[in-house]
């Protein structure tokens, strides 16, 4: 679900990342190009009202890192099928119904600059239109030449929910442990990432070994998004998110620098900081966690995360694609901090 | 979804329907409690919050009719093997979700006397919950020997949701027509009937003119249960219901005998009537109602499906099972008018 709760960006930020994206996917243009035409074609209807509100959330897709990580997974490992155009559009529809239901969890008013669909249509519809987004890729994942795409990814979205349930489970329980917050972002984030990863390679025929090393790489990349992702929820862009604290402070959600914070401050500082969160002095929390270098150890948490993306790796032969996917994995640190 | 919104019922028509529904269902008496010993088997997690949710929501399961049409159309075809509990256990399942997010859609606080999980953990774990439960429906379908029961269910909750989205868009809207109505309830309640029939067939070897033929059945089955259900929801049992509107009404769900005086009553009973009915006047919507017969022609409308239902049914060979199927057919009419 991850990027639901990037912070704004500036239009030139915003530019810059879509040409280093532009690059990133250059050996899988083509193929992204089929994924994105078929993803469109699945989202309609017959009926004039449901097409309507399927064309509205096929803008949800962003950056397509979930099909782009399947197709060049593929690549890497040998070439690209029809399975494997139809599991990124799977990967592309199953991100999108989250959104949908996640409009609604996070009672959403804006997405991607845009009315969310729960504002739209209200939350009816939107958990009604998830569901049915979530029926049609399940049957369409079944299209692939063997359920495994089908299999590993029903049991992805199994996990994805089950993190999701454990955040809201969580929720103002800031003196979270580390471990379970990253049990949280391993489902709600990761899982999908790697299950894309992982398939990518097997149905390029790689051998287990491969396609498990595939699913690691995805499971870090997706644990260095989802933290830089909070990172950025706090420090944000001070022109765009202004005074107020990041909006999953003040939704309750605990994220890895406020974690760790309570986990390293003397008493008072801690006490002070579970203060200032509560009553939303964004100036006071901030300098507390800088104060027991919290973001820095974020930071590195993140970065971590994508060295070990980046070894898992090292078992494919140097090359231009798995250069590229060492660089998806640096891009992720680079995000607007 | 269909049996959701139910009229509750006294404990002794309780007890009654639930020895009518034993003689029915005896010829799979041990399959029925394979089906469920698994159903309790996969609605569990190693996460004991969620566990106890999922434990919480076993309870929705009720009549099991969606199995037992499973396993009742397989034993009639031939043989009911370990596919057949399987996406019995997947028919149940996703009914369970689906009434899991109809909680939210109604803003349910209680379901089946207990209260509703939304009143219970909130709408956010509702919809999650409701979505692992999906992820995990369809990951346990993909056990069958063969696909045909994943694409099957997949494609029949994709057309649920379909249903449910046209009856949260026609809230209100009264005038609907009759032909709009029966779109709705054949996807909201009648698919996944149908489905479950033909599946049954379908794995016990059938040709395709008989799980055909049971899918027909199923359709015509739901199609009569889902308009006995709104017959029951404004006439309901005056005891518990009181002097309430029928809380389809209520919700602005139009249902059919309010539909079907709209389309004959002459203009000043016609506007007495949306009157009676968006002012919450009971009694008097039920005189404008009998007044055209409208509740009659409903259950001529549900009589004249089960009829269908049954004459589809009539290439089985005469015996034990058909009859069954019959009377299953006839028992939808039965319920507590």
């Amino acid at each position: 679900m991850s990027d639901a709760h990037a912070a704004p960006k500036t239009d030139a930020a915003a530019h810059a990342a879509r040409n280093i994206l532009a690059r990133l996917y250059a050996p899988i243009t083509a193929e992204l190009a089929q994924v994105e035409a078929m993803y469109r074609a699945e989202l309609t209807s017959d009926d004039p009202y449901i097409a309507n509100l399927l064309a509205y959330v096929e803008d949800y897709s962003g950056k397509k890192l979930r099909p782009a990580l399947l197709l060049l997974a593929g690549k890497a490992c040998g070439r690209i099928t029809r399975d494997h155009i139809v599991l990124g559009v799977v990967a592309e529809m199953l991100h999108t119904a989250t959104l949908v239901h996640d409009d609604i969890l996070d009672d959403a008013l804006l997405r991607r600059k845009r009315t969310s669909i729960n504002a739209l249509a209200g939350n009816e519809v939107s958990v009604l239109l998830g569901d049915h987004i979530f029926s049609h890729a399940f049957e369409l994942s079944l299209d692939a030449g063997t359920p495994v795409g089908a299999r590993e990814f029903s049991r992805a979205m199994a996990r994805t929910c089950f993190g999701e349930i454990m955040q809201v489970h969580n929720r103002n329980h800031f003196e979270l442990s580390e471990a379970k917050y990253l049990q949280i972002i391993e489902g709600k984030t990761a899982e999908l990432y790697a299950t894309s990863a992982m398939l990518g390679a097997h149905y390029a025929g790689a051998d287990e070994k491969t396609a498990r090393a595939f699913y690691d790489y995805g499971m870090n990349l997706g644990r260095a998004f989802q933290i830089m992702d909070d990172l950025l929820d706090l420090l944000g862009e001070e022109a765009l998110v202004g005074k107020t604290l990041g909006s999953d402070i003040e939704k309750g959600k605990p994220t890895l620098p406020l974690i760790r914070h309570l986990q390293v401050a003397a008493p008072a500082a801690r006490e002070a900081a579970m203060d200032a969160a509560k009553g939303g002095r964004r100036d006071e929390l901030l300098r507390l966690l800088h104060e027991t270098e919290s973001f820095k150890y974020s930071a590195a948490r993140a970065a971590g995360f994508v060295a070990q993306a980046k070894k898992g790796l090292e078992l494919l032969p140097p090359g231009e694609l798995r250069d590229l996917l060492f660089e998806i994995a640096d891009f992720v640190l680079s995000r607007e901090l």
